[in-house]
């Protein structure tokens, strides 16, 4: 069982992943992305999608040509959870390596 | 230049789509889509966006796992075109192939 992150741990996470934006509501992080175009970023969600279901830990997203934004929580865990930091650590590597905004 | 569809072109179109749901306020289509599991989710989605870059005209749509909501509309002409009912019948034709509900 997945457990929700600490209050410390949270905090730690956060300042790690000065992309992205905490929502509390949900307890969920989400970063908005610019591509180059749609190739370019549909080739990126490609490359999230095998990581995803890799790690059996999915994102919720959407695409709008070369724009996606992206969510990211644990529902078993209620919040987020390590998963969730570990997603967002190969979304920013695979976001700068596809040269993303 | 794309146009957009007359009144009887699009009453001709909505009819010949019964699985989308017309959205008048921005003359867009929408269909929401479940699938096995995030693998098929996702295979369908890639399969859409070879076609969609094909015929350079993209969907806005997100994935929640198994679940994919798309929208269609033509930017370039301010609403529904035949751009859209195009891409909506190959979206048709993919997600009953992946056993879509």
């Amino acid at each position: 069982m997945v457990t929700k992150l600490t209050e410390d741990e949270r905090r730690a996470a956060l300042a790690a992943l000065p992309l992205w934006t905490h929502e509390p509501g949900r307890d969920a992080i989400t970063r908005k992305l610019k591509f180059r175009d749609f190739q370019t970023a549909f080739g990126f969600m490609a490359r999230i999608a095998l990581a995803a279901e890799k790690a059996d830990h999915h994102p919720e997203w959407s695409n709008v040509y070369n724009r996606v934004e992206i969510l990211l929580t644990t529902h078993d865990a209620n919040g987020l959870s390590k998963r969730d930091v570990a997603l967002a650590e190969i979304v920013d590597q695979a976001a700068a390596e596809a040269g993303a905004q």
